[in-house]
């Protein structure tokens, strides 16, 4: 393996680390010394690829959005609007342990973003990402004439941001009230009601 | 003043400086001398009050849902379900200073729910509070035949439950991205279709 590749792998094991470090402990948990351990890797071997604490959480913040965005690239696309934008929901939910992870991180992440203007910077880059995906599925269900007449893109975006961001909370945080089969339900029953009958 | 209140009364404004430090600093910085210094209170005096950092938290909590609960109750109700559904729902997102200082603090409290059983449990009453006054809502719909007809609900109830909570999320940590107006008018268009035309 090139020295190149080998260097971002043993970041993203480092990150890797880091968050379960934070799904165990909270953000506030997280230090070098606890990730180095984590990854039992010396403090000054960690030191090579991070310099800063706020240089490894700003990388395992920046992987998380990644790897969301490496697996909807992968997607085995129908060019069904109504099954492409089920499938790429489905993959922002916590449906299996690696999305759970993920909405654990992002909860945490967003629990601090009110009180930590670095969190909330890099936390509001991850919104507006989120944000303008949700705006291209809603603009190509107007686009092919698939959306009910009369709908608000922009509204429709915010609505349905918040209503994925809020299922992915409760399942995270409560997954005794909120069942798995619940989510892509509720999900599918809301896109019900944009598209055409 | 009668003593008992006193006390109580003294126990509110110590919750109160609690939710100041947590605010500015996340729950992480939350300790008894931060809040006694907060109140500009000893901390000997503090201890009159609480015993533990985990009874001040324990307390500040539940006053959340307490100041919510007291809102609720004072509303001008109308007996129109339609303008007291959306009265209530505006008590609980954040279109004021104190509604946006209960929903950062609802999320600090979520944020830390994955890593802190002792959090984890209030935050499940206070879940639990929250989806059992919505599910009065969408029964009451069903009930009053205002709804639309074979509405599951349970799962408007969770759709309902998460999207207001998502907006709520969103507009605390992201304000230049979700404006206050946007709030109610999403719920409002949300009710809609759940109404009978």
């Amino acid at each position: 393996m090139p020295k190149i590749v080998n260097h971002q792998k043993r970041k993203e094991q480092l990150a890797e680390a880091a968050w379960r470090v934070i799904r165990r402990e909270g953000l506030e948990g997280l230090s070098v010394r606890r990730v180095a351990d984590e990854a039992g890797m010396s403090l000054g071997s960690l030191r090579h690829y991070f310099d800063t604490h706020a240089e490894l959480l700003a990388f395992s913040m920046r992987l998380v959005s990644q790897r969301v965005n490496e697996r909807i690239e992968q997607l085995p696309f129908t060019g069904d609007a109504r099954r492409d934008i089920e499938m790429i929901i489905a993959q922002l939910l916590p449906l299996d342990e690696q999305r759970l992870a993920e909405a654990e991180l992002w909860l945490a992440f967003a629990g601090k973003a009110i009180s930590d203007p670095a969190i909330r910077k890099m936390s509001l880059e991850m919104h507006d990402e989120l944000y303008n995906g949700f705006r291209r599925m809603i603009d190509s269900l107007i686009l092919n004439k698939l959306a009910k007449d009369g709908i608000d893109a922009e509204q429709e975006t915010k609505e349905l941001h918040a209503l994925v961001d809020g299922l992915a909370v409760h399942r995270a945080t409560f997954p005794e009230r909120v069942r798995e089969d619940d989510l892509m339900r509720i999900v599918s029953h809301h896109l019900n009601r944009l598209f055409k009958n």
